[in-house]
């Protein structure tokens, strides 16, 4: 057996005994401390810095400065225990726990949910009347016109018992499963509300919102980070992950179940529920959240020709799935187009209403993956892109997700530099609508170039030569809650162009390949992470959106959601998610050249072709 | 923690470690050992006599002699473990292991079971054609007209594996579900076999049958015990057995799938195969049968008026069942009419093909619960007595099952007795069929009158006055394998006497209700535990049957197990299975006075009305 030692993290003065060898990483997670990886514990991103008194032993990384070293930083993922440690985890190496939670703009359909209770006063049996207990509830429910009704083993197991305790009087919980209904709960005729989940799984984050299915009214939500970022910031390195970890999956797939689960246990905790009265979920997410989620292999996903396990999985048990909810209720995903658009497009679809407008609409989700979809009520037609996770604090120096002390805000008036943060609080660093305003103001203060280039200014203290090209001060040490300059740098704004320029070259790409032009659409519908926060006329000016009149824009917000909101509440629109599926082209552009020479144009400020954005190039919005 | 105490069981040599206070006859349980017990482990049967070398706690009990008390003897029940034991189980107080298999005589339905396999040539994958590895088997069968498909999740995790590892050529199992299809299972091309079982649960004995389902051949078959005896000999006995202990549903429940469970390896391994390849099942029980078997509460069978939870379970997955086969096989049980018409009785019908009839047929199935049936393909009657134990051993000093040993036939000739057992073993007993011979055997020889009463004479050396009245010598104990004179007294003819009575006064306020006379009767099928063995002539001899021509008997041996085989073979008698519960009048005697009346009349032999057996009243068969 091998040797353990002991860690103790600070300041969470939290203790935890681990084997000899074990990485730092693994250590902290196993004590639910969570420490950023965006890498999965490859030593390649160096976000997971800590300092360590005590005996390691770590890989060479050029991730960490000389100063860093010397003073015990280490790497988590690199730095294996030998001996007992003292571990420090820095505030900007955590994982935050509670993020910002981001609204969802959708409207509320005509509810008709798939599961219903129906109230029965049932005559009591008598030598005359003498039909099983399960016949005299079937037999009550076929003169209610309810169809062919079945039901489940841990519920006929507890029928005969509720009968007699409620004086056969009961309220039985349906499960309409289209060709039969099924019996899926039965109580005391108090047990009259009807409550269900919408569960979005990002990659990022996770939010779940309990919703009352008879009135569509929201009663709580929660949300919290997507634990599985321990094991890589992105849909791939997870994959990587489990292709390289024997346990990978089993350990992705509980993580992401006890992420959802710990969200339902404060819901219900704070509204004072019981589990068992949650009747049903209906779950988002992309491609690899769902398999992770269902515990499929996802490996195939990764290597061409591109292949998921499936796009469409049978609703089934929350026994099955190990949810936190009533063990009979049905779970529902929101159907994948493809391997990378997935079901949180499908539910992006169904907020925005697009397919259901005469109108030709875009719908843009901009994630580390991109997502874009063109269509109507008659045709719809998607693509994707990597975008790269530039907008969600990856890759930028001083980029951080959308949580507190994140600039969200920038203006630069004369040279002077003012920014709103989250919270109101001391900034920590940048996240993606604060770098779209802070590229697009510089940009129109002259301060950077078409290209990107920082101008250095002598005039300008803010401007300067750093490691990574030159770089603009947004932030004073003095200001920030981090205790360093908070900069942007060359470097760090070609990272952005490219992520903008993946994301107008896919909506063009689409756009032409099927005839179409920017100016033929009626609505750009725009979901994901900054959707809320993001100031149109600035990333016009940037060139992520076309230049379109601005009432031509709309935020839907979180619409993975709102998207699984809507489905939770309505059968039709549950038939209308796996028609979208099914009907909608897709378009792959990573064997398109059309895609490489749209990207290439785009790279600039705001595009190569001037034209494509007058208000722009005639400095109405600058 | 109570004190332990080794116990060691002889001839076994099977040593346990129990607490103090436990029963002897639950160490035997523990050990594998099965004791016979009636009562259920009441200390009302007194057949778990048992020799006890060491100190045992022990409530009063008149079921011992004092001879045996003298001797050591105790009964295993009311034994309660206080210090290290020796226990030697005799012979006559053991559970017989493996006991006759009995056939059962059904036709060979229209091959058309509800699994089917599907062999898969697929195109593998590209750029171009990247639907989700599900969607490429789903749509293949579909171009199959395979209509609509699902997957549960166990086989959507393996999909891919397989899919790959057989280069895309695949078999595919397929459940149909009528409104849809299910893939159960997904292998190599060489998996192309279709396999399914067939179970009888019954009160006393389990059969389980593997059978081809492409040809419908019995490949081979296996029976035991129900172990379950342990915990009562009859269904009731068991009911209360669960009303008195806690964790009795989920004792008997194990206890019922553990016996299945070790009969399917039994044939899994003599016929080496894989229990993944058992993909179907079908079981039939009498209705208590089946609560246990599902773990559902039986408490409110036993009280007035005589509820079962349920009548139809619908179909579910082995694997919720513990069940010993492909854990995504559906497993089907045939319905029951009520309490006391179950799933057996429900078999027996579709064995026999009376509901396919235009003749009006009877069905008599005798076993502890008598059940009878009438009807043709137009209408169904049933009801139920209580007809006792007396024909499978119970209430009858000499009584016995069906086992190696037991007396099956009687021969009396000028006072010279003759008589066969199963297997030629020396006599232990006497069996149903056994008993049936020997009362009308006694009856045409003058020896009992049309009471059942045993005439001394003092010219007979069989005839003797015994402690339950007179008794005759079937066996001399010299000539046994027990050591004692095998005798039937006045009493044992009573119960005997009582038994036949009530059945026949079942099938004949069954007719008269629904306006019919024996003389009506096209055939009378005889299924359950004596079919095979019984003869016809001298079971109207002593008015257990009527007076019809003698090939209006029809024995259909265990139709119960046939009928099981027949649905497992049929998706067309499935349906008809719950058409016949559906159709089915019910009548229940124990309300009916003019049961009372007819069961009075039958008391005598044949009958009181000798005009309702002509053939014996002119001695024809005597």
């Amino acid at each position: 057996m091998k040797k353990e030692f002991k860690v103790v993290f600070k300041p969470d003065n939290k203790t935890v005994k681990v084997e000899q060898g074990t990485t730092v990483l693994d250590a902290a997670t196993s004590s639910d401390i969570y420490i950023d990886s965006i890498c999965g514990g490859r030593g390649k991103c160096g976000k997971c810095k800590v300092l360590i008194d005590g005996n390691v032993q770590s890989d060479q990384t050029d991730l960490l400065t000389a100063e860093e070293k010397e003073g015990g930083y280490f790497l988590a993922c690199l730095a294996r225990v030998v001996g007992n440690l003292k571990v420090t985890v820095p505030k900007e190496s955590r994982v935050e726990s509670h993020q910002i939670l981001m609204k969802s703009v959708t409207p509320l359909p005509a509810i008709d949910p798939p599961v219903l209770k129906v109230p029965l006063s049932l005559t009591p049996p008598s030598l005359a009347d003498y039909v099983s207990d399960l016949d005299r509830v079937t037999h009550a429910l076929r003169n209610l016109d309810m169809g062919h009704v079945t039901i489940g083993l841990p519920t006929l197991k507890k029928i005969s018992r509720v009968l007699r305790d409620n004086q056969w009087n009961v309220n039985v919980t349906l499960m309409d499963l289209w060709d039969r209904k099924e019996i899926i709960d039965i109580g005391p005729p108090s047990d009259n509300d009807l409550i269900g989940i919408a569960v979005d799984i990002g990659t990022t984050t996770i939010v779940v919102e309990l919703v009352d299915l008879t009135t569509g009214k929201v009663i709580d939500a929660r949300s919290d980070y997507n634990k599985q970022v321990v094991y890589g910031e992105d849909v791939l390195s997870r994959v990587m992950y489990t292709e390289e970890h024997d346990d990978g999956i089993s350990k992705l797939t509980s993580t992401i179940r006890y992420g959802i689960n710990d969200l339902i246990r404060e819901l219900v905790i704070e509204n004072n529920m019981r589990y068992e009265r949650i009747c049903r979920a209906v779950l988002s997410g992309n491609t690899v959240m769902m398999h992770l989620f269902y515990g499929l292999d996802p490996k195939y996903i990764r290597h061409e020709p591109y292949i998921p396990v499936m796009s469409f999985v049978p609703q089934m048990k929350a026994v099955k799935l190990d949810l936190s909810v009533n063990p009979n209720a049905y779970i529902y995903a929101l159907p994948c187009r493809s391997s990378y658009v997935g079901g949180d497009v499908t539910a992006d679809i169904i907020a925005s209403g697009m397919s259901d407008n005469k109108d030709i609409s875009l719908l843009i989700d901009v994630g580390t993956n991109g997502e874009v979809v063109l269509g109507n009520d008659t045709f719809l037609v998607s693509c994707s892109c990597s975008a790269g996770p530039a907008f969600e604090g990856g890759e930028v120096e001083f980029g951080v997700r959308a949580m507190k002390g994140a600039i969200e805000r920038v203006w630069i008036n004369d040279g002077l530099v003012e920014y709103s943060t989250i919270g109101n609080e001391k900034p920590k660093g940048i996240c993606g609508s604060g770098l779209i305003e802070l590229i697009a103001e510089l940009f129109s203060n002259g301060v950077i170039d078409r290209t990107g280039k920082i101008q250095l200014d002598k005039n300008n203290v803010r401007t300067e030569v750093g490691n990574n090209g030159n770089q603009f001060i947004v932030a004073f040490k003095e200001d920030t809650a981090i205790d360093k300059n908070i900069v942007m740098t060359d470097v760090d704004i070609q990272n952005i162009l490219r992520t903008k320029a993946a994301v107008y070259a896919s909506c063009n790409v689409l756009l032409k390949t099927f005839g179409y032009k920017f100016g033929d659409l009626c609505n750009v519908f725009i979901a994901g992470s900054f959707g809320n926060y993001l100031d149109t006329k600035k990333a016009i000016t940037i060139g992520l959106l076309p230049d379109l009149p601005l009432d031509t824009f709309k935020f839907i917000g979180n619409g993975a959601l709102g998207g699984a909101r809507m489905v939770l509440l309505s059968r039709d629109l549950q038939d209308k998610a796996a028609e979208i599926v099914e009907n909608m082209t897709h378009i792959e552009l990573s064997v398109s050249s059309m895609f490489f020479k749209e990207f290439t144009s785009a790279l600039f400020i705001p595009h190569t072709e001037l034209d494509q954005f007058p208000h722009i190039a005639t400095r109405v919005y600058t």
